[in-house]
Order: structure tokens, then sequence, then C-alpha cells
């Protein structure tokens, strides 16, 4: 495989760390080390990886051909990213679709004055399914797109539940209606409502005393969040949320229906059946991190989105060997 | 949308007209005409394009960005795309895997030598699937992949019915088992044979006074095709043939199951279900036609596979609308 790209990690959460083991996997990937916010002695890494304080970033810079933002979307990305293009190429999980074009324009800006290339928003939604609805379109360019999430957990709808006054800890789960799939697949999820094709289940642990029926009427009430969707709420104890809720599984389903002439329907349906999201998407991370090092060699810069990446630079095989045992 | 890109078929069978009705549903694609080695006063084109000899190929070129070469993989493609890439760009679903290395190398140098740019094997396997799997093993590089096939029509397998002795017409349906296909999520798809993965399911039309017998003996034991696998063998009427199996539906299943962790398997599964095979591959190579164009503008020169081509010149949408709406 000749000399491995030096990656490094920026924030050790669990993105951080299912990048980390995906690295591990990778033999032209090399874990350079990861940076932290947090005072690096109370930080242990998985594999042993060295960790270092964010500070130091500009002296390591010279020994890493990409940076892993693994910072979170709503507040560390925007500033995180933009900032560290000062020193090397990046990739990140951006994932706050309207803002997106937005964050895009930052990254640029900041990737073109230092000459460094800047990927955003890799991963599965946006990623891998944003890339399955760009090829879905392009064969049927007469059809219509419908995504499902789950079976899998929300982070975002979890942390909404235990905001809640009375709440001690809460898992949400977001579910496909199946025949709100069967609908895309027949290319009929066209007039579907927001209730037909997801449900919303709640696993809520109370503090002691709190009212079980006003906080359920909180959650399936809250605007954005629950109102919209036919949502069930389950009291629990703590020892059976973390016996039974500790995972953090994910998926879902991009289903394009088409035609392709009066008489002839097309079907295309990209599928994701996850145990772990941030392992996951830690994997797509570290494949995405060997694109950005093989286009930033090229000479490439600016900001990137997966739209760019052609498909082989993600796979450490050379287009000789992709070419004569993966097409 | 502003100029289309000038686009030409050159052979007008199943695929050719696929690929015609594909164009004609792009606005940002113009067919300029229909190149034929037959006479172009016997064949009527389904949209109006103009039909032209293939010998005056030379003259037209300059009026062409992208030729669309939609001849067979056996005999056509291997001669008819270097020779075209004299003239201009190229794309083309050349689909014999064993040989895709040789070819690539003879497109290569036919289109380096000319300044042009070819891209081989577009369709959906080779095409659409090839990339599934590049994808899938990129994010997932501890696991295995399996790809199915069907139900659908094997063309190959039906012309190797027709040649048997007594048999005047044939369909051949290629058919994925399910318990296959289960065990190919859950991983454990590596050590199932050829006859566990497929059916294969024969409609025959025998000649008058043909022995059924020893027809259906000829099928199910012809090595290569049917030896290795359950087949079944129905006799029917010209008449049913036509009316129940006239049409040349399509698809398939690629599903990768890995590992991220000891503790966690994540599954991937992309599926295709196809009314029409020869429309569905000619839409890839339309929208295949539009990435070459953008790619030969830019200055590409030489031979190309899908898993060069990032998937954002696949659509027409710019850069800025696919990361505003698709992302």
């Amino acid at each position: 495989m000749g000399m491995a790209y030096k990656i490094a990690i920026n924030g050790y959460g669990n993105l951080g760390r299912g990048t980390e083991l995906a690295i591990a996997q990778a033999e032209d990937l090399e874990l350079v080390g990861i940076f932290t916010r947090r005072d690096p002695a109370s930080v242990t890494s998985a594999t042993g990886a060295p960790v270092i304080s964010l500070d130091e970033l500009p002296q390591w810079a010279e020994r890493i051909d990409v940076l892993a933002n693994c910072g979170g979307s709503a507040t560390d990305l925007a500033e995180q990213t933009p900032a560290a293009l000062a020193y090397c190429n990046t990739v990140d999980t951006f994932d706050t679709h309207p803002k997106i074009p937005e964050y895009f324009a930052s990254v640029d800006e900041a990737a073109r004055q230092a000459g460094h290339l800047g990927l955003i928003s890799v991963g599965w939604d946006p990623g891998l399914f944003s890339i399955a609805r760009v090829y879905a379109e392009a064969v049927l360019p007469q059809g219509e797109s419908t995504t499902f999430w789950g079976r899998g957990v929300s982070q975002g709808h979890s942390d909404a539940i235990r905001r809640i006054e009375g709440v001690a800890d809460a898992k949400q789960y977001t579910i496909p209606i199946e025949s709100a799939m069967e609908a895309a697949r027949r290319g009929e999820a066209g007039a579907l409502t927001t209730r037909e094709k997801h449900l919303r289940e709640c696993w809520v642990v109370l503090e002691e005393g709190a009212d079980a029926d006003a906080v359920r009427e909180a959650i399936v009430t809250m605007p954005d969040y629950f109102a919209d969707y036919d949502t069930t709420v389950n009291f629990i104890s703590a020892e059976e949320l973390a016996a039974n809720h500790a995972g953090m599984p994910h998926g879902g389903f991009v289903i394009r229906s088409g035609r392709t002439s009066v008489e002839n329907a097309q079907t295309i349906e990209y599928a994701l059946t996850l145990d772990s999201n941030p392992e996951f998407t830690g994997s797509m991370v570290a494949a995405s991190a060997r694109a950005v090092a093989r286009m930033a060699e090229a000479g490439e810069v600016g900001a990137r989105t997966l739209f760019d990446v052609a498909p082989g630079l993600l796979l450490p095989q050379s287009g000789e060997e992709l070419r004569a045992h993966m097409l």
C-alpha cells in the first residue's frame, strides 16, 4: 500500500470514537492523534492514540494530511472547520440541512485562503443517502424520491424530551410506516403527510414525583418535534432504559420510483440497517478522509461535498484494481 | 439551462431506443441523430430523430459532444468504441466483466491518441451496482458483498435456449432465492453455492414435432448456463409467450453486511425493480453522456469508468442547486 495518509481527529465523542475505530481498520490510514478542547489527560482513546490539546493543532499541522472534525453541527463545526482549515485539510459531518449552503460558503472561503481542501457533510444523511438520491434522480428524472428514517434513535428528539421538567432520561425511536414505504415504491408517496410516514416512540424515565400525564402531554404536543406525528410514550425505570435502550441503532430508506416511458415503471431502493449510527458515520468519515487526501494531493482547493468526489477515491485500491474486481 | 449537450446514438436496438427516450426527457440534452450500420431508410426512430448511416459519422463528428455506443459487448463495442473515439467522445455499456481491463486499455489508447474521452461500462451491472459495491465497501471494509439478480429476463440465457434444436422461442427468468438474501443481510452468504443463490425459470415454445423431454434435458444440463442451477422448464404456446412474457423486466440486489466493531453489525442494501431493463440502462447512458460532456469540457482525456465520475456530474443542476436541495 506504500505510505499511509496521516489522519487526525478533532473532538472525541461517539463520532470521534467511531472514526478512530474505522481508521484502525484501514491499512492505508494512520491516526496521528486525537485533538480535544478538554484536558487531554482526562481523555483515554479506544486504540491508544495520543490525545492532544486543540490549542496545539498549529504545531501539529505539518504532520497531518486530513483533520476529521467530529464536533456537533449545532455549535462546534461552524467555528471549528473554518479555523482548522488555516492549518490543514478537513472533513466533517455537518448535518443541519438548511444551513449547508451558508456553511459551504464559509468553508470554501477559509479553504481557498489557506490553499486547503474541506469536504463537508459526509456520513449517511447527509452523505450516502444524498448520493443515493443523486444517482436515482439522474437515472430516473421523471419520478419522486422519498426518504424514510429508522427504525432508529434520534439524538435530537431524545434530547428534546430530556429538557422537559420531570424527565430524568429518555430515548426516542423514529419508525418508518410500512404502508408509506409501499406507496413510495409505487410512486404514490407524494401526497403523504408527515404523520403518515413516520411514528415516534418514546421511552422515558421520570424523576421522582414527576407527573406522568403532564410529561406525556408535553411530549406529544411539542411543536416541530412531536406534534405532527403519532407518538407513543412509555415510562420505564432507569435500569430498563440502560438494559434495553443503550445502543444507537439507526438506518432508513431512500426510495425513488419513476417512469422511463408511459408503459414502464422503475424503482430504486437504498436501505441502511445500522447497529451503531456513530460507528457507521465514523467509517464514512474515515473513507472520506482518504478521498480528501488524494484530491488535495492532486491540487484541489476549496470546499467540496460528496457530490464532487469520484466514488473510486473512497477505496484504498487503485483504479486498475477496482476495474478488475469491483466493476 | 443554457445550451444543450449534443448527443448521438450509435446502434438502434432496444438499448438505443431506451437511450433515445431518456434523452427526450432531458432538457439539457439534444439528440443530434441515430447512426446505424443498416440502411437508414429501414429504421424509424421513436422520437423522429434523424437516422444516419454510420459511414457518415466522420462528417457529423463536429456537431456531436458525445456518441452513445449502444451496440452489444460480444462483438460490436470492442471495435466500434475505439473507432468512434477518433471522431468524438463516447459512452458505452460494455458488460463482459472479465474483459473490462483489456477493453479499458484499448479505449484509453484510442481516446488519448485523438484527445477524446471515453466512459465505459455504464448501466446498472456494471454501473449502478458497481458503484453501490464501491460505496458499501468503502464504509464497511470488514464485511462481504453479495449481488443477486432478478427477478428478470436474462437475454443471454434466453438466446442459449433458442439455439437448442426443436426450440422455436424462449424466455428465461433469473430469480434470487429469498433465504440466500436473508443470509447475505446477516453476513452469512459467503459459503452459499451458485445453486443456493438463484433459480432459473424457462418458458419455451417448441417447434412442431419437437421432443419436449430432450429439450428439457438439453436445457437443464447445459454447462455454465443451467447445469449449476435448479432450473424449471415450462412449455407454452407462442401466443402465451407473446401475451405473458413480452416484457424485459429485471433488477436485483447488492447487499453488504459488515462490522465496524465486535459489537456492531451494519447492513447496506441497494435494490432495483425494473419493468424495462433496456429503458433503465438507456437512462443511465443518457445521464452518463451528460457527465462525459462536462468532463471533456474540463479537459479530461482517456478512458474512464463510473468510479471516476463525481456523482453531481450526472444531474443537470449546478453544484449550488444540488447542495441546497439534494444534500
